[in-house]
């Protein structure tokens, strides 16, 4: 039994936690980390609490004093600067000051004047805080005013003791040097995980570079030299980072064709998710797409352009993949010795081979994946767009992620796990940065609202950030192929406004809505060949994709996450929500038209309450800009009208003029 | 890197725990223990799971099959059979057996039949299995019968391996020689403490045995030998637990008089929470009520009866008491080196000495606070009510409990902790098995509602368990100053029905009511004199108390903590109430008019799907019986209507007729 270990205050039910402390909170350089706990101990002395925090690998902590806001619920808060691991505790303590000034004011003002005994005790504590302060040798000084203090404690009678009880400077020396050698800290530390901006904040455009500029099939492939007016366009509408679907060689044996056929003419392509040739595997760069130093060539254009790329790191093999050779033992094998090809029984992917994460050798396999990041990190690559991370142990991307990170605090990591709700929670816990989200598929009002308000609202935004995709190489939703370019502006509005970060996958900004019959696979799709295409097609969206990648560069409301409040509105087919900054600054409302075929009115309630308005103004009067046509408003108190028309423009985003 | 330590499953967000597994859940002896967890792992692959569970004493598990209810969500139960720490622990694994059959099947019924590999790889596993088996030498004989199903399978074709597949027999070897190379286990375990049944239910008498004649106070005390008609009385009247005050010698200096005076008159006994004097301390008995040797014959007498004492811990010292002047390091000190009173300014408690719990001695103080347990307990005491806990370490209960109950399991502690919730709570999980609680004063029908729902219906149950005491010596409520009988009546079925412990103190059954003015205490209080009493009064409610006690002892349902449930009035008046076992064998439902001046009527809503009658009897109707009046009713569909007359009948206490 040591005194060290046994607390003498209790703190618990610490809000934000992630799994009980076991993760990482994720947070951005530049949050307010506001924490709140229950901390309390026996008896009735006045508790005293800081929020402590540091970098982890700081020595010291920085500490900010915690308030009691009611019933032993206390709040504080730190502001998190840097980018990488930080950790933070509680650290609380009876205050034997204020306890001494607490009962010696009942007493005084009881009339009891008998109170030597009492002034006694308070010049001790002076004293001692005294000795503490003489013990840090910079405040010999603070030392000597202290024992002042305390010399005037014992030669004063009860009335100059009363008034120097409550001396501001008493109280500041005694709150300074206050006496913490019972107190309890918070063990272990609390977690949390800061990123750079871009983790939250940013549009992605993403396109296959072999065919970026849209020309004839026989005209063959476009390269990482000839790519840039793809990247100069997504720049122009705003873009900021241009993601590619995997650039490594592409296998040769049983490579898939056109529309995912399993033989393919001379010619094809190939899918570049069927990774490894003689060119070489992960670390390589498919050689009809240029060399490495091209590549290195397109990352600085990219970056100078103040655009970063996103990479594909997608853990599939073909049959030519060095690894074959190099490590069978990493491969699932037959009985016969042979490696298997995946399957999903009864259909088999005989161009893919996957990888055993449990093989003996599964040490080397981890390995050499983390190398694989790390080689394009040194590459100038920041991002990666992990590719079915659900179907490898999630034990592994822990690992490999604060592998990563430790070396490269600013990696980012999105995970494509389109699969059940908690493994994608379990991947974000896991350290994923983003991840793919089913807004894909959520169009009615009510099922928007309800999972938007789990993601924003609850405490899976402490660790998961939605990256919204209305569509993807994989997916062209239903609603895409039957509600025309209305559908397409809708889900434009409301993937740039509903979460802070969002992408779109190249074709989107044409209404390209050509499916395989009865599926949500796109028809050619540009998985398996070339794809001709003109980037400035008629009925193209790309001055609303301008537009609402404008809005949300100059409006600090759309750059946040876990801001978005739903409000009620009188017609189910209209939504209506708010993004707001905390101090009111910048306040955002979007008003969409859900239905892609009818016009619909209906009146919306604005939260005016939280508007921050002068007093009266809000029933007088107020105006808001619609940052799509620059038209302004004058709304007058909750109730609103609105009318919208899918056709012309199916939202309002409108900015509160203060 | 370890292999074993790189978890293959997600297993996470369990149910029940406390504080995350920090501390333990409670349960009873017998009862079943529900466990919920999410289970995933990556890929497709058909999931396992058991719930594993021991004593913490033992060496090996117990476990049983966890079933897959919905989206990742799993739930198993085990029985929990003695008194004493328990934990449980998830273990799950891919089910290698399963997930080849899953992936036959969907080949087979696809028309495959050349499955040459996929049938040595069904034989491989069954091989796998064999030599699990063998490693278990009493198992060498399922070995060989795994053997022979695997030289079937070799010999097989695909319709013959097709069969053998979904043979029952092949299906449970494979269950029991499963493949757990690749488990993951839950840890750290869950901690789970098992009591003994009277930890949850029980009926508390308190007496003080000064008193216990209630003869005249010129005839002076009653004593260990002459207090067992108080004991007989009570258990008449169905109580089990007879609890005293404090009955360690009374301190002299400062000795407290009637009513709380400061000084007291020669003969009056002072109050027995001032402890200790020339005879003794804590482990000694208050010589005018006899010797030990008297006591441990009371304690045998009141065994004999089926019931069983608790005693009182207060650790309060009067000036007088061995300690201090055997350990005078134990107190707080002024300057000037004498003793601290307790003072809560201006107020002053002279006839207590505080201890310091922190002092430089502690060691020794804590351990003797525990000696003083562990010498009850050698007494033949297994039940200590604590006065005022909240006024010591949490941390120094949770090291105290734990360190009496490693020796006796059975002993049981209940917290006399009338403080803020937070407080109550964190010294529950710190290891009381019960708890008083803010009943004392709930009136209201909301404010009952919303309590109990707390206490009984969320994770709080997991670790606390109201007592429920409508009065104490400490507590005499406005609420029963001024509502006179009924009001007496109505706190009585309250305090019986809403939770499966309860306790009085004595005067209670007597309606005794007369109070100091303007405050919740007794007037002429039993802990500062002899308390003179006919046992008998008119106007008594002891036949209601047997009634009910009775109720309690014949109708298991009412002997279930967690199992309240409030349902509809048209009436807020009237409270409406039910408690079931699990499988319906016992059905109370409980009406109680909480006005005790009006008669009030209303119809209340029953629970009839609830009730597991036979299809249509509900509507038909369905008996219930009064079992405070034996009158019998027909109720019909949910909607009935009761009419309550606080002076006559206040309340309904209804058995369901099966």
């Amino acid at each position: 039994m040591n005194t060290q270990r046994l607390p003498t205050v209790v703190i618990e039910n610490v809000v934000p936690t992630v799994n009980g402390g076991r993760q990482a909170l994720k947070r951005v350089v530049g949050d307010e980390l506001l924490v709140e706990a229950d901390i309390f101990k026996d008896g009735h002395d006045v508790m005293a609490a800081v929020l402590k925090w540091r970098q982890v690998s700081d020595k010291t902590w920085r500490e900010a004093p915690m308030e009691l806001l009611i019933n032993d619920r206390w709040r504080g808060s730190c502001r998190l600067l840097e980018n990488g691991p930080h950790e933070f505790t509680i650290e609380a303590w009876q205050e034997t000051w204020e306890s001494w000034r607490h009962e010696w004011h009942k007493k005084f003002e009881a009339g009891q004047r008998d109170l030597g005994t009492e002034i006694i005790e308070g010049a001790l504590l002076l004293e001692g805080a005294a000795a503490r302060a003489k013990k840090n040798k910079a405040d010999t000084a603070d030392s000597g005013r202290l024992l002042e203090l305390a010399a005037k404690f014992r030669a004063g009678d009860a009335d100059a003791v009363n008034a120097l009880a409550d001396d501001p400077e008493v109280r500041v020396w005694m709150e300074v040097y206050a006496d913490r050698g019972a107190a309890t800290q918070l063990e272990p530390a609390v977690p949390v995980w800061v990123d750079r901006p871009a983790a939250r904040f940013a549009a992605w455009y993403e396109f296959f570079p072999r065919s970026a500029e849209g020309k004839p099939e026989h005209e063959g492939t476009s390269t990482f030299r000839t790519c840039l007016g793809r990247v100069d366009d997504a720049k122009a509408m705003g873009f900021d980072v241009i993601y590619f679907p995997p650039i490594h060689p592409i296998g040769a044996t049983k490579r898939k064709g056109k529309n995912n056929s399993v033989t393919s003419q001379p010619g094809e392509p190939g899918s570049p998710y069927a990774i490894g040739s003689a060119a070489g595997g992960h670390k390589a760069v498919e050689p009809s797409l240029g060399t490495l130093k091209d590549f290195d060539w397109l990352v600085k254009q990219i970056r100078e352009r103040g655009m970063e790329v996103a990479l594909d790191f997608a853990i599939n093999c073909s049959p030519d993949h060095p690894y074959v050779k190099e490590h069978p033992e990493w491969f699932f094998h037959r009985p016969d010795g042979t490696i298997k090809f995946a399957e999903n029984p009864p259909k088999r992917y005989e161009d893919i081979y996957p990888l055993n994460f449990h093989n003996e050798n599964w040490k080397a396999l981890w390995e050499e994946m983390k190398s694989i990041i790390l080689f394009w990190c040194e590459h100038g690559v920041r991002i990666f767009r992990v590719d079915n991370p659900h179907t490898k142990p999630v034990s592994f991307w822990e690992w490999l992620i604060s592998g990563v990170q430790a070396k490269f605090p600013d990696a980012i990591f999105l995970s494509e796990a389109f699969t059940k709700p908690k493994m994608m929670k379990a991947l974000a816990k896991a350290g994923f940065t983003q991840s793919y989200s089913y807004f894909t598929w959520r169009t009615a009002k009510w099922e928007i609202e309800e999972y938007f308000t789990e993601l924003t609202q609850t405490e899976v935004a402490d660790y998961m950030r939605a990256n919204l995709f209305p569509n993807t190489p994989d997916i062209l939703p239903f609603h895409l192929q039957t509600g025309g370019r209305p559908m397409f502006m809708i889900r434009a509005v409301l993937a740039t406004t509903l979460s802070s970060v969002y992408g779109i996958y190249a074709g989107f900004e044409l209404c390209e809505n050509a499916a395989l019959p009865g599926r949500e696979e796109y028809f050619d799709s540009e998985k398996y060949q070339f794809k001709s295409r003109d980037w400035n097609a008629p009925g193209n969206i790309k001055e609303l994709l301008t537009k609402l990648n404008r809005a949300r560069q100059e409006n600090r409301a759309l750059q946040l996450y876990d801001n978005l409040r739903f409000h009620p509105t009188t017609n189910e087919a209209i939504i209506f929500y708010s993004k707001m900054t905390p101090a009111r600054d910048s306040v955002i409302l979007v008003v969409v038209n859900l239905d892609p075929h009818n016009v619909q009115s209906g009146f919306v309630e604005a939260p005016v309450d939280e508007f921050a308005l002068p007093p009266g103004v809000a029933d007088s009067g107020y105006f808001v800009e619609d940052l799509l046509t620059g038209e302004r408003y004058r709304w007058q108190g909750r109730r609103n009208y609105v009318s919208l028309d899918p056709h012309a423009r199916p939202a309002h985003v409108l900015r509160l003029e203060r």
